[in-house]
């Protein structure tokens, strides 16, 4: 754990600079507006360490796997979120001395990351011979002209007089840190200095995968005037200088302003006058005319979405982190994008889409965005079923196998023991069609489109399971589960659940779906027979001696131990073990068996719960930052109040308090929903199965209070918890009966309903 | 099965050139001298499809690995067998035409590797406009100049004139075909053109690998006088060029000499005089002259070692080549080299060591070679310990872990489900200590350095093992047994009966080792009593109602069914089939319970042998090179004489008739030996167990009949079996008893021993 910024409830903000922190720093300054987005970089440039990253959303490199023992089945290729040319540039040099924090001296230095609206604020105050120079940079990227880059940087002399250079940039030459031979991925396409442009296209590749054309636009004003300095060009770069002296109590301010047009959008050929037409919009409007702009549909946005803590800043702080980074990463508006693992703030793990966007995201996402949100994260799956078609057939199966981690459909990862073996995310992303409908009340995607999904992927699993004669049922072989800490186990409990449910879903829903539907699927009696059989014998390893369900065949084999008996110095284990110490090991990375109590959660006994909530946590490092959400949930509905508080720390903090020490490749975005479902669907106790909304709340006791808002079904829904009272507030919408603690209430419009506690 | 030569008792020839086989014929007409060796590349050079390979024992390159998700304990680097520069080039052009067999027209082709020395020829009529040239080539590596090589081209011009441009070239800007990014290996460090030499290095590494310095040096001869042609340079580049004309019926001879020398054995500043003295030593002879002394050392080694198969010319061919082959990879003149998988026919697989070698090749160069050769390869696996404890400290694990694959003792296999996992080879490579005392009555060995190994292995062992409360039991989970078909399985019996073995062995020597040796490895009583407890206790899976051995936990859970079900265009599986369904399946790779029962071989009754080899032979896709031969041996025992006799023809001919269908990257020279045991351990039921060498032979019904040679505690003995008699001859040695089908018989020196059958 290590903190670097203060506690605040809308800020994350710091006074220290510390060069050995400068990368965890630029991961928790990362802004995005769901188009692009960069880590928390200086704009005038830094020589120290530092991982200088900008990403643009959908637009990736299939960087080549064959190295080392290629086999039938594994990817081609790994699919890498590029990292894009760098637009905020502003080298700057005082008096010929020039401005870099890892080499000169300053003061008062402070960072600060307003959550309101993801404005980045920086300011020091430099010290050089016979002269004090404060800098103020801001810089924020526009929400709805989301092409739109704006930067200011306002320099006062303090002291002395100040010859200021500066030197505006657009750098193409970048390349990614894990870039194998230092290959670089873009090539330039023609600079030019009259339009202050640069314009790079990704290398071709051999996977027939589309190639990327982005042109880069800048401008600098002063005053609201453009000024217009000394432009000159190299491959893939452009550089604009100008100076101006400052005597002692004088300031300047500069604005950058950019405009970033992809191919994804605007054909190379139209970028030019795409990007000017964009620059012209943006001009249009000051600095603070467009930062209050933005602001505005920020505060539109925390207005349906905000969590409010009373009694714990760093509770509340780590929510709305997580909210801001998660809605500055996706907010729905383009079909063609998910969620990656980093969003905007790193470039490991590479790829767009893991199943976190189906497992954790949407369930989040259904209760604090519109429906169609999450509908067009459903789609984009329906979408890419002919990859996910073409990845069984390369396993040489039947049906669809939706990737672990894609771009397009086809699976990028290049790790067999990912790619063809963690299949449970089969069943887990149709389990969003599941969620949906239930949360919705909408059938509409699950009668048409989602049934092909449905189908495609249950095809998979009835040619993925075999008949053991030994045991006289039918199995899964070679599978990782949830838990990535064991490869290539028998009969993961989780996933041969998962795929029980998928096919008994898929059984009840079919007669259901529309005619076009069920003709385009065409299952025939014999393949339903097929389907019931699976569902009515498939094995599900348990040990009724402990009454517990088995991670897997044999797991009781293992030198079962709690993870409290790993040495302190020892942890995280995945930094201090090698990978074979933790595969044999009994340690869990993340919830497995919880995972599909979690997901299953009506199905199973409070009994059962508790047995293996108590057999299996002890054994769990939480080394993914997707296991304490869940444990805090089920810790939740088990009365285990502290273990619950606990887990929602982790899980709300893990990026700011850098619980796994890795938070310096960039921020886990896909688990940052876990803070919000451990508030809502744990400590409220939230449930939406069998159409019915239903609470169950806790207030922890380091809290005074809480409150979160959700939509469900066409209403807006506030939900609030002290320790003497739960009041539910319809904000909007037709009245609706819900149960909190086992008691029948009726909400209405505009009304708020007490009940004591 | 491709069959691209025809059958010949003493040579491999072929009549025929088909563009499309060329790298398979390139495989097959590789030559070697223990010291480099190379593919059956054309000295005229050739455009088409071709794997141009040279290779110099012990020269190397550290490849990175870190591509891609690297995990703690994985190895840094992948160890190349580099291929190194190309010496053998002659270009030629007739009347301005290149002579390039990809293009040009020409008939009466022979292209032919002579068995008794290892001499390759080729030859062929060129036809151009108006002319007809015969070509007329041969090429051997010199096996007591080991720095030699030499090259004679014979041009006759049959009809019209010509004037042939020759072309003699060193170039040392070769790459390896599976080199990442076309990462070029070696960098020039300069060439002379008077003294007609190249030198280059390999490119600095950041492993702490030595870097190597190799010097090449040629030199032209015409009628034994040494002519000297136009020599230009390029950066690792020589050529050297000059012209004849030739009228009808006249012809001429070039012959080209090399030594290539390494910093392996001469520091880079003395190179360049140790090549000249070489070349002198060389020209001291003709090609004529060195010719024979090269094959009067082949022959020396010919009568100690032929084996004569009457009755049957492709089982004659085939172990002719395999013992050539061996013997020109390895004859024990370096203890710092070992046997590679693929010798110098080709660069697959890298590294130089594997299992391999203890487990195939040992048994039969115990019995055909000096013991001292023997004792190299044992020594050295103890030269590098040092390796094998850093292995086992990566993994976090006590003692030491001898790598997968290697050149330094430092596991450098990229593969961590070998690399970790295929540990089994921890409990082989010492294997081979007991073999070498049990066969030579040499303890000398076990007593001293070879204490240090067992005690080293053993230790890894007792911390690899933990022990199971569930089973009650200790237990080895994690591993990947010899069939590389199955990963990171729990209790491979192959796995967990070695390991056994290894410690109980470990105790029964340890008291009789030195004082020295007892004093170094310190073995406390408490960790001797955990051995025995561990050898006591040691889980080893069965299946009762079956009466098998189980390969591993759950096997049955599998679908079981035979090998004969896939269908015949499916195989080899492993160029058909995802490595998903491959790993799933229940088909074996190579013999993994069956190597077991073959290496304690005392161990097992015939009926135990007889249901393991009955249960999983049928499962066996025999895709390893060393699978058949340990079959054919364990069918010779049972009485299973017809699929003993189809096992045999397998392993003799794996590569002559390209079995597995991938020759075409090199021979199977570490599964070369299993034609050979299959003979004399199985169609001959030789067995030397227990100080008592014994007999048991059959004839194959094809066969008329069979001779071998072994030396046996200093004695050279000859067997032989017709269907009539069996005969044995104690050529040189004191006397022996030695037991024939259960009959003890006395060998006396000079006499011949006959038993009817």
């Amino acid at each position: 754990m290590k903190r670097i910024f203060e506690i605040d409830p809308w800020k994350v903000t710091t006074h220290k600079f510390s060069t050995e922190d400068k990368r965890l720093q630029e991961s928790l300054t990362a802004i995005g507006n769901d188009y692009m987005g960069m880590r928390g970089n200086f704009e005038e440039g830094y020589s120290g360490d530092s991982l200088q990253g900008t990403y643009l959303a959908g637009v990736w490199f299939p960087d080549k796997t064959r190295v080392g023992w290629w086999k039938n089945g594994y990817p081609e290729y790994f699919g890498k979120s590029l990292n894009a040319p760098s637009f905020i540039g502003i080298g700057i040099t005082i008096n010929g001395e020039k401005l870099d924090l890892a080499k000169v001296n300053f003061s008062d230095f402070t960072f600060s990351l307003d959550m309101h609206q993801g404005l980045l604020s920086r300011s020091f105050i430099y010290e050089g011979k016979g002269v004090k120079v404060k800098f103020e940079f801001e810089r924020f990227l526009h929400i709805t002209l989301k092409e739109a880059a704006l930067i200011q940087v306002k320099i006062t002399v303090l002291s002395g007089n100040a010859k200021i250079d500066f030197d505006s940039t657009l750098d193409g030459t970048v390349v990614n840190e894990d870039s194998n031979y230092d290959e670089h991925f873009w090539i330039s396409r023609g600079e030019n200095a009259a339009a202050r442009t640069i314009k790079v296209e990704t290398k071709a590749n051999t996977y027939k995968v589309p190639r990327f054309t982005v042109l880069l636009k800048e401008s600098l004003r002063h005053n609201g005037q453009i000024i217009r300095g000394d432009v000159t060009t190299d491959k893939a770069k452009l550089s604009e200088k100008f100076s101006v002296n400052l005597h002692e109590g004088e300031s300047y301010d500069l604005e950058k302003d950019v405009i970033v047009v992809t191919s994804r959008d605007v054909k190379p050929d139209e970028q030019d006058e795409k990007a000017a037409a964009l620059m012209k919009k943006l001009q249009a409007k000051s600095f603070a005319e467009n930062l209050a702009d933005h602001t505005a549909v920020w505060q539109k946005r925390w207005d349906k979405s905000d969590v409010v803590i009373a009694g714990d800043a760093a509770a509340q702080q780590g929510i709305r982190f997580n909210i801001l980074q998660l809605f500055m990463t996706y907010y729905g508006e383009d079909k063609r994008l998910n969620i990656g693992p980093k969003g905007f703030t790193g470039e490991k793990y590479g790829g767009a889409t893991y199943w976190d966007t189906e497992a954790y995201i949407i369930p989040m996402y259904l209760c604090v965005t519109k429906p169609k949100v999450t509908r067009a994260l459903l789609q984009y799956r329906h979408d890419q079923l002919p990859g996910a078609y073409h990845n069984a057939k390369q396993q040489g199966l039947k049906g669809a196998l939706f990737p672990m981690v894609t771009f397009n459909g086809i699976e990028c990862h290049n790790e067999w023991e990912i790619t063809f073996e963690e299949i449970h995310r089969n069943a887990d992303i149709p389990f969003a069609i599941y969620q949906y409908t239930n949360y919705t009340g909408d059938d509409s995607y699950v009668k048409n489109d989602g049934m092909d999904v449905l189908v495609a992927t249950s095809r998979f699993w009835a040619d993925r399971v075999h008949f053991s004669k030994w045991r006289n049922k039918y199995v899964i072989h070679g599978v990782t589960g949830p838990n990535e800490y064991e490869n290539n186990v028998n009969n993961n409990w989780f996933t041969n659940t998962m795929a029980r449910w998928l096919l008994q879903y898929t059984l009840e829903r079919l007669p259901k779906a529309s005619k076009e539907a069920q003709a385009r699927v065409n299952v025939s009696d014999k393949e339903k027979a097929k389907w019931q059989d699976i569902v009515d014998n498939i094995y599900l390893p348990e040990d009724k001696k402990l009454g517990i369900f088995l991670q897997q065949d044999d797991f009781l084999d293992k030198d079962i131990r709690p993870a409290s008996s790993i040495p302190k110095d020892q942890r995280p284990i995945n930094q201090h073990w090698s990978w074979d110490r933790i595969l044999r090991s009994p340690f869990i990375k993340q919830a497995d068996v919880l995972q599909g109590i979690y997901f299953l959660n009506d199905r199973y006994t409070k009994e059962e719960k508790e047995r293996n909530f108590d057999f299996y946590e002890p054994l769990t490092v939480h080394e993914s930052s997707l296991s304490s959400c869940i444990h805090s949930i089920l810790a939740s509905e088990l009365g285990k109040k502290k273990q619950a508080v606990n887990f929602y720390e982790r899980t709300a903090r893990l990026d700011l308090d850098n619980y796994n020490n890795d938070t310096v490749d960039g921020l886990h975005i896909t688990s940052m929903s876990g803070s919000w479902l451990a508030i809502v669907q744990g400590f409220s106790g939230m449930r939406y199965d069998h159409n019915q909304l239903r609470f169950n709340p806790f207030v922890p006791d380091s809290w005074d209070h809480y409150s979160f808002k959700i939509n469900y079904r066409g209403r807006l829904i506030k939900g609030y918890a002290d320790h003497k009272e739960i009041k539910l507030t319809l904000i909007k919408g037709e009245k609706l009966m819900v149960t909190v603690k086992d008691k029948k209430l009726e909400l209405k419009e505009g009304e708020t309903t007490c009940l004591k506690d």
